[in-house]
């Protein structure tokens, strides 16, 4: 059975710690923070873990399991302590700069996505079975030995994971238009709610909001720095799904202001029947 | 006890029929489809219906629950039925222009909004308490009549309805922001996400999306004729939203353009902790 590895252990280190252990691999855990790898033993998480990435030395496959800013200076930091067969993956939102960067510096590396998440952070949010019928995405480059493709994408098909593999460039594209382009967009409603003046509206508004405004706002209320990292990482498959967007919202604003009620009403029955392609 | 009047047997007629029997009140249903006549009486939420306004000649308070192009024709009609002290009023969800005409036409007129629904619609759809807990909004004139405004308020609080007062301009540019924005702001998220020309990213994109564009979208693939009417009625308060909304989308655009990765992050930062004064 493979010995894995983790750096990160938060919701996502977590919660593949917890089910890795539970199908039987063994799993050594890596946190800057020595009350983390305390809680992670708690949990039963990891077999073993440490501050101190040395502890990976001996393993056969290491997921990166922290911030995009941080992948590859952690990868860096690893090199000294890996022996060539090992294989490593992140788990980062953003895939091209990641995938760049890491393959250059270590030939075995594969990028990868898990799409689970929730709104909490950190070890005490891990849960198992996260990623039961989550999506999976990998992005090998041309010079991905197979191996490293293989051996990941079997872990998650074990995780319960529905798998995907494409480019860099294709997952990056892909994940503006559904996940990034979506937070914007919903930070924006809130951030245009915010500047009605008038204190009476204002209260009215917040009093009546329900589930509509509830779910269009959710992602936009989500986490800041997560949010900031997936526009600096994706920035421009971000500005050109933001730029189509700004392009469909001009054309319900001309509709309305032209009176075009029917061209509007088509509209959305366009946008009504093509939902149902994506969910 | 009082007896009501419907006029229009759908999701809220038919869903406010059911309470109010089930409240002790007698109810007197008016459709425009016999079939629709029968499935009320068949489900319990009229104690008698008819195709004809005339049935409700001796009621003391007619809700009118038709769509909202059709409010102020059907009172014409209701008219030459009425007895003076019949009090009429309204559940569209724009209130301005409803209430003007209405008003003018019918002196004990008093517009509301009982801000209840889900995906489904018509007779079939009606459920028992569909209105607990919801917010119902009146929205008097200067010259309407307290007993009106006192008498479908106390309906709304048997109801379970949380109630609120305000003029009809209060309310409808309190609806653009939480209702009608959203909305539009869904709906052009489906669009610029349909104008992906590479078929494998968008295949990616379908394949990918999960509860984040599920949520963001859902508004955007709601009933294309409601958001059609929505914005007809409602559309100078909406444009005003919409084009706020466009300044802070901009503002999002110049920022990752730029690369002000910190200023967005503190835009994120605002709207997550603006977004629970919503909620």
């Amino acid at each position: 059975m493979m010995k894995i590895g983790l750096v990160g252990l938060g919701l996502i280190g977590g919660s593949m710690g917890l089910d890795l252990r539970n199908y039987g691999f063994e799993v050594l855990g890596v946190s800057r923070k020595q009350k983390t790898c305390q809680q992670a033993l708690d949990l039963g998480a990891v077999d073993e873990a440490s501050t101190d990435l040395s502890l990976l030395k001996s393993v056969d496959l290491i997921y990166i399991c922290t911030p995009i800013n941080t992948i590859t200076p952690i990868l860096k930091q690893l090199i000294p302590h890996l022996q060539p067969q090992t294989i490593v993956t992140d788990v980062g939102s953003v895939k091209k700069p990641v995938v760049e960067e890491c393959s250059h510096l270590w030939s075995n590396f594969v990028g990868g996505h898990p799409m689970a998440g929730k709104a909490e952070q950190g070890i005490e949010a891990a849960q198992k079975g996260l990623f039961i019928k989550a999506a999976y995405v990998l992005t090998p480059t041309s010079t991905t030995p197979q191996l490293a493709i293989d051996s990941v994408g079997e872990i998650a098909t074990i995780l319960g994971c529905q798998l995907s593999i494409c480019s860099p460039e294709t997952h990056d594209r892909a994940v503006a238009w559904i996940s990034h382009l979506p937070a914007m967009v919903s930070a924006s409603l809130i951030a245009a709610c915010m500047e009605e003046l008038d204190p009476s509206v204002l209260q009215l508004a917040q009093n009546l909001a329900s589930s509509g405004f509830r779910d269009t706002s959710r992602v936009g209320g989500g986490n800041p720095e997560l949010g900031e990292m997936m526009a600096r990482y994706n920035s421009s498959q971000l500005l050109n799904a933001l730029c189509q967007y700004r392009q469909s919202l001009d054309t319900i604003i001309k509709f309305i202001q032209q009176e075009d009620w029917c061209s509007l009403q088509e509209f959305l029955q366009a946008t009504q029947d093509a939902r149902s392609n994506f969910l």
